[in-house]
């Protein structure tokens, strides 16, 4: 039984983020870093709200070159950021079309950066700005400020996870796996789709996660031809294999990983698709080491899948980065050259499509380790479970 | 009983949204209209996934002047937006960080808009763009594209519901309110306000919502200093006020109303506080009538917090918009002019500091009808509920 982690961090772990930060932005050339995005601003200051579902109201951080990170954000959100390690919290009362933080975040930032600063923004590949892009210019302007690209400083810090942090991705993973376990028994006589992944996701809460937002459920007849719908009303019937994927939640920190199984009664060419994809996976796993390049990974993965004759998948790529986004860089990729370092967490996810319209896709997540990959999730069966 | 509605729309409710945002773009002079974010690519194509949760790969619809949308989207997403009513789905094999989707997003940008025309986005406030803001400029360039403000277009589509989207709001409403009145009896010696919370959301699920991706619950002694932050692990004691706030979804649509309860006892400030919000709900309620401009509504309940002796409180207005998202323009606020419509709804949310850091806060969620404001919450109790 993995213990329940302890929610949130110690001030030290804010402190060595900040320092990571500041390091990566003397390197880049920013005089500051603001970011605007829920996963960022948790990442830097700890503040934690289910409130950036409402998206009127923007709310900025500014990270200085040196000192502690600024918070910028509406009234509404100062007893939440004053219960974290930020202690300069400045605020407008929000909404206010005529001047939502515009004034307080352009002073803010030629405070921090200096007249003819250079502040670096999300403004890179799976990043998003999380305010009106149409006021950037002009918050620049007021600044008196250069906007310039900061994705390589916000990649180079969340790249590496924290013992803390991993703890976290492992009591996520703990939950599903356990709630995975105990699917075939939630399964029952004219279950559709629908029903199988809300039972699920009742189950998930029971058993101790805090959401999961992403849980979606396809079944096809002898494989599925996507994993990312559903789940929908369509009744589960024999030959069906039924796909779960999850990205569930403690403390905001994601699992996601997937489970696949056949309802009744599963065809050869379907146990062959399980069996291949599983050892692509037990080969990604090997592969997963300090030093290792991701494309290394891919390369390693795709050469059996390709041997148990794969026509390609339509998901682009075999895994990918994992934290406090469902994915995160880097990407199992030919084309990605990240190098894994220790405290990298992948998830490890072959897929191949068997025959036309017919996927089978199989995902486990690990953290990279000195002796090789610690896994994180309850391995998946080495052969396709049927579900009677 | 609400009966359940059906899921997803008919062809003519994406015709009338395509031809009401073509009118729109006509009079602010579009030639076409860019969207990237999850609500407004379901609003104008049905397309509906979790997928979003995953922010690597960018996801593009594009309105022409006339005619129907076009996606431009990861490979990924094809099946599942071949499904919807678009026909001119336009893929690339996704990620590609050397070109994720901006060559083929430039090439229709320019074929739709014409070289040398203008291409609204989402630009403006309480709308985000989902993509690479970095890569939006070199987007327009090679389209040869001006980029323009589409959130006038995007608000008038969305400010008015059909009587379908109305009836998945309704259905959501329906759901919270049942799951809210048997609240007293989840609630548990010992339990925090974490335990409360986790144990309404599978309650809520077991009822018939998809998710609640806003569901907050804050106590404290003699009121609450907040309504955005928690759950937390502090236990719930004698004299604590507890508040619970949901956005629960029924296939996209979203309820957002809350609910107060004294845990044990509480003294007469709360009461009285609770007695003056459920009285400015009424006056709210009561205001939002067609033609009525919605700082009208404001106005009125604000007059009656006032006589209250209310100190003001940190939301910054007394409800909102509510469809796709938890909150849609307008607001609730002095400052919004904006006129209420038939079919416009709303949440009519009062809120005050009764005393230094305790507030009183209640919600209802209503749609603006010819002959007064249909309300789609079961009415809060008159007096505050005490739980034994």
């Amino acid at each position: 039984m993995t213990p329940v982690p302890p929610r949130g961090f110690p001030r030290a772990e804010f402190e060595r983020r900040t320092d990571r930060a500041q390091r990566a932005m003397r390197r880049a050339g920013l005089d500051a870093l603001l970011v605007t995005a829920p996963q960022q601003v948790r990442y830097f200051t700890g503040f934690d709200t289910q409130f950036w579902e409402s998206p009127t109201r923007p709310w900025y951080v500014v990270l200085p070159a040196s000192g502690e990170p600024v918070a910028v954000i509406p009234e509404i959100g100062a007893p939440g950021m004053r219960a974290t390690w930020v202690t300069d919290v400045r605020t407008w009362p929000a909404p206010n079309p005529a001047d939502d933080g515009v004034s307080l975040l352009a002073g803010t930032l030629r405070e921090l950066a200096g007249a003819g600063g250079t502040v670096g923004a999300e403004l890179g590949r799976e990043l998003q700005l999380r305010m009106p892009a149409g006021q950037l210019p002009e918050i620049a302007e007021r600044a008196a400020v250069t906007i310039a690209d900061g994705t390589p400083v916000i990649r180079r810090c969340r790249h590496v996870k924290s013992e803390l942090e991993i703890d976290k991705i492992r009591f996520a993973c703990r939950v599903a796996s356990d709630a995975y376990a105990g699917v075939p028994e939630l399964i029952r006589a004219g279950d559709t789709e629908r029903t199988v992944v809300q039972r699920l996701r009742a189950d998930l809460v029971n058993r101790g996660a805090d959401t999961s937002p992403y849980l979606i459920g396809v079944a096809g007849q002898g494989g599925y031809d996507n994993i990312i719908m559903g789940p929908t009303d369509r009744p589960l019937g024999p030959g069906d294999v039924l796909i779960i994927d999850t990205g569930t939640v403690f403390d905001g920190y994601f699992c996601d990983f997937n489970r696949n199984w056949a309802i009744g009664t599963a065809d050869d060419a379907v146990r062959r698709a399980y069996d291949a994809v599983w050892r692509a996976t037990e080969v990604g796993i090997e592969a997963a080491r300090p030093g290792a390049r991701v494309c290394d990974v891919w390369r390693a993965m795709a050469d059996v899948l390709a041997g148990a004759g794969s026509g390609g998948n339509n998901v682009g790529r075999l895994g990918h980065g994992l934290g406090l986004q469902l994915t995160e860089p880097p990407s199992n990729h030919p084309e990605d050259r990240t190098v894994l370092a220790e405290g990298t967490v992948l998830t490890i996810e072959p897929g191949m499509e068997f025959a036309p319209g017919r996927m089978m896709v199989h995902e486990e997540d690990i953290v990279i380790r000195d002796g090789g990959a610690e896994l994180l999730t309850t391995r998946a069966a080495p052969h396709l479970p049927v579900v009677a």
